[in-house]
């Protein structure tokens, strides 16, 4: 059976993305066909959710390609660390669990040529670690936010500024945190005004999301 | 079919607590027989979840009795007005929605001879709000923490004070609010630690609870 | 008990948004209050999911107000009627059962001084319809994706065009369509990237969501 | 305990078809004794849903037979390659990670002496590789379309072309993607007219469904 | 707002259907605008799932139109009685309380200008009532098989008749039949083979998935 | 479209038992069709789950019947009142507010010719009231055990007593009590040994099994 | 911390059953401490649920033990192979994958002393296959059917047979089936008459509820 | 990226907690950052729900903390055995597969510096043993009380004794268990009046419950 795919090359051209490959359902052997054809292209891809033994195999083959464990994010090749407190894109997470799906934002960004910065571990339980900080974050155009559990931050924030959120459920938590959907339900029904909501685990979804917003403020 | 009902004449020594009637799932006629037992033995009973045109009815037969809309709570006779900002119990809302959950906590009480005061509309999407109030909330010994929609409340509270906290997730909502399921499991899924959480518009249950550890206290 | 609410009046300044009142789940004497104090303060107010019973009591009361069936809006005064084909924002609708939540989205944005056009039943089912109208739906900086049933509208819109897309899922179909429950799954699950979604028929929390979006604008 | 079992030898006549094995929940050695039994009649036999660690067992014993490890399908004699552009079945998937679900069709119907033809990697969110191929896609008489995620290219095409349309939902995605319900649920509410649905990963019941048309278009 | 829609006249030419209005969602306003449009253009068009109460107001106004309570279907005009047992297409329900969804059916393929025949009452709770009627059965070249509660029907007639077989599952039953989702997935994970499946209740859906196989015998 | 329907003659000598008919989903019309035909065979049945507003209008046309609104149980004929305390069978509920389906069983039972007792109001949150019984439960052979809420009831006596016990679930409650889903899956999930289960308030299916065991004992 | 265990002794002469455990949430640990206490008794006892590789190591120490790795059933010493055509209870499975479950109950019943005989693969898409051995199902005092997937077998036995049928869903099949929640709720909400049901692959529960029916039978 | 997360000192100030870190989504490599930080900072401090794979490399590492397989609690210093039958605190466990979690209430109380007393195996099939040890149980202030399966013992216990009673349901069962949602459902839905509930499998929560209350009582 013939298995080649199509590159969809028009989508540059009417999005502005480029493309961006899912991992988890995908065997080592037609991933590892995507991405031959990628280097001769001599283009870069992202892979996403790609489990850690899948990747360690395209690691030994791809030698040049970065992998980051705890996101599961895969590149040919890092553009760069794009790390920036003066960044136009804030992500802001909950608990140190969701770091994962943080970083999945952040790696989406960085290969969309999107710098971003990271806060972690404000979480509603302990208010103040989030009041300390709403000065900074206030300085970002986009709020990314990211919880897991109840998810209820980004409520909180919501109710305390007026800029575009993106809020992403993880699926951090046990029992009825039901791999995430309470914290997407606690999302979706949000008191705070104007919010709206990813995929859970979608790291990837909120940071093409905020990407979309950039390109309209760049229009102007 | 004999249709005879056991009064719980030894629960009161068992546990302290008079009996009260779950409203919703009987009849008119079984509701009247019961009010009639109880007002033969000249005590007082509470009914809850009690619907408004079975209350209608049961007025017109029981004409001294007390019936509120809102909280479908149904008294023979109303103990009195027990709203006391010096009580030993907070009963705080999200919403002004969650009122009728929150009185059904506050006549409960009041029929078990406890005072209670109940705050409103704090919800967590105007963080000030609770702010504001927060010093006072300090002051009460228990707190019943009501709320709908994503349920935030009991997690930001019970990340800013040490009291026992019950949560009562309300019905209030729509889509994917689920009649109170989101509040429910975010409750219980809550960052916050030792939170406890009673079933969905459960304002009784709440009250009950409090009532235990309230005995507990004057047992000390 | 006492009922006095509280008016979040900082919220104005703090987030730029006026306050808008849930009134599915509020009684009409609750309802009365509330817009008389908005009456007194001389200020308009928009109650979004009000029931036409509850809506034609209040129209008694407050005679120069409006409401629209379909979509449940009310409003102590109508700002204008702001449809215009050269907004910033368009509300696609993907059937025609889907008008009352395009236009709850339309309503709020209104109320909110900002000029919105609605293009309705576009759906999937007949892509030429949605072909037909792609160069003008591409002239809007921000779209309302609005769709029942299986939900596809927003995937096939958010691939074919780069523009930041709110997806609004509504209630609309019977049996595995869940009341929206599948139309908001697929939206979160949509193969399109960068898709954010809100809750199911929440026009209300599109249409503030893009509120955001058009403030961060203005900014630039 | 006696495990034999009875083969279905009345099937063929009744309905055509010959036995078909459901290989995920039997052990290795119910299977062995299975395939035993159909060697010795000199009867080929179609395994489905078949773990790879048990095949390999199973290989190690009929070392004539064919196994594919994506679509899970297990064959003690493999037909023929039968994939074919001018078969009367159309195999359409939406993306690569589709692919054993469409093959687990394909298989099948080879089984069933039936050519197909797939054509992959076809889905929504990039229209214009769908409508690229829509010409083609209509020379086919019955089209069994493979999709998961949020499942919406059924819909698509059932909008577009006048074939019956068998619906394939797979388990590819994540969060509320749900192990395939969301995509089972979308194509079963598609606004799209007269198209139908198998179970969640089922391309073996989509290719006897076709099987089922086909006979009837011999008989006229 | 403008609320005038878009005639899918080109439907007829793609797919050689007619149009057919989904009812329940629609208010009788909309209901009124779209069947005057069509009784301008001379064209007779279908409503299905409309509520009775909606359709005693449209007979009211299109007086020669005519609905069926039991399976909610309103035709501008009736094309005639069709029932016929030589037709090519059986519905087959399992109970009376089935009748609806197999007259839903029954009247599509009426609309569509096809006709069917309904056998009822065969439930396989009572298993000589089908055996007795499975040469007839036999004679149809399409089974429609409708059945509530545990949805059995169609697998014990799948293991018994080799033609194509589309499942209705109704919404009859109370507890666990859960609104027929306990019928619809039983159909769905059907051991008998090569049965498709439609939404709950969906009897049009099921005419329409019988007439694209008409179609294609047609064309042979 | 001919409706007329096969009554299952059959099943008395196949099974021992007459027919009883679903009410809950069927017209007016056709009941007043289905017991015209029984009057005229001069036979009596049984109709479970029928709505009161339409038994009203059968008791105007078949005016000897009997109805009782709180079970919804109708019959032709009553058979005859037969508590008793020295039946076969007990029936215990957990609450005064699962009579109605407590009686379904009681009067399903007398309609099979078979004498039952109902002991009510005995719920595991007062276990004396249920020890005090417990020598007088012993005495039946056996048990229908009734319960709403938390389901208890079935689990306390099935560690108990050693008789056969039927638990029957009931809708009982709010909120998790999920219209009888969790007395359904704590029923099934009981630590007791042994315990059988039915649809939730299917009173009338466990005295169609109790009466499968009878007939096994006189078989004896 | 102490974790000695009360071995149950009472139960023997309250119920007439003898013990059993529940193994699949124990450690390795605990069972075989209890497994030393009731071999220092000189007791036999029986494990259900009992993971293979748990099983394994326990085999190891208790050498005289025995295991059945399709039903997990673990016992201190085998009873006896009591597979008998004469006996009073005969255990039906739908298709050769639920054998496990269809082992648990008969060898549960071997521990109690009972003899049963298994009949399989006899589900309904092959009807002939049950219709050809009704005669010899006829001959049984109890049945216990068993079946996954649709679960349709209980339905169409419970049709024809007049005795007590203990319906077992099984976890067998994928997508829709849902680990045999589909077959779980077929069976409760089956059209024929007086069908019980109990867990989930809780062949252990059918037979117990089938030994306190035999205990009535000798009791008279 | 920057991973140093912020140890919430202020807490212990605030509610008198000190922290506890939730393992079950940490990598070894975060949780060994942590604890380098208090060991540094001479603190002990809690983990729960830590895998035990993990447990063993930080055993490794960190060579004088205790761990407890069963109950997933790590700990970097053991305080002592606090097992305690004079103790304020009763945990009391329906079966012996419930010990894990009635271990994990009992560390976390352990590390609060809180003694407790674990009874266990009193489940409601068998009565008797509860009720031999209700006298006992009695003298405790607050109860702990921790089921799987059906979750009934909270319900029994409430009915008879007047204590808080925080409930834990557990995730021990198979099939409609559910990963004990069955058990909290039950344990929300009971109708035992006063009773709070903590998430599956949650002791850590009861335990933070407990303490809250604990902290109450030394206030008066």
């Amino acid at each position: 059976m013939d298995k080649s795919f199509i590159i969809d090359e028009d989508r540059k051209r009417r999005l502005g993305f480029d493309e961006v490959i899912f991992g988890a359902s995908k065997s080592v052997a037609l991933l590892t066909e995507i991405l031959n054809e990628y280097t001769e292209k001599k283009s870069n891809v992202l892979i996403t959710k790609l489990q850690a033994d899948k990747a360690e195999i395209l690691l030994g083959i791809f030698t040049t390609a970065f992998y980051d464990k705890e996101s599961e994010v895969f590149m040919l090749s890092r553009v760069k660390n794009s790390e920036d407190t003066s960044a136009n894109i804030g992500i802001i997470s909950a608990g140190s669990s969701d770091i994962g799906v943080a970083n999945e934002a952040h790696y989406t960004l960085e290969y969309m040529g999107v710098k971003s910065h990271v806060i972690h571990d404000v979480g509603v339980a302990g208010l103040h670690r989030l009041l300390n900080q709403l000065e900074f974050i206030k300085t970002f155009n986009i709020l990314i936010v990211v919880a897991g559990f109840e998810g209820a931050l980004p409520t909180v924030i919501g109710g305390l500024l007026p800029q575009p959120i993106i809020a992403v459920p993880t699926s951090v938590g046990y029992g009825t945190a039901k791999d995430g959907v309470t914290a997407l339900h606690a999302m979706l029904t949000s008191c705070a005004n104007g919010i709206t909501v990813v995929n859970i685990d979608n790291g990837y979804g909120a940071a093409m999301s905020a990407f979309r917003m950039l390109k309209l403020l760049e229009k102007k």
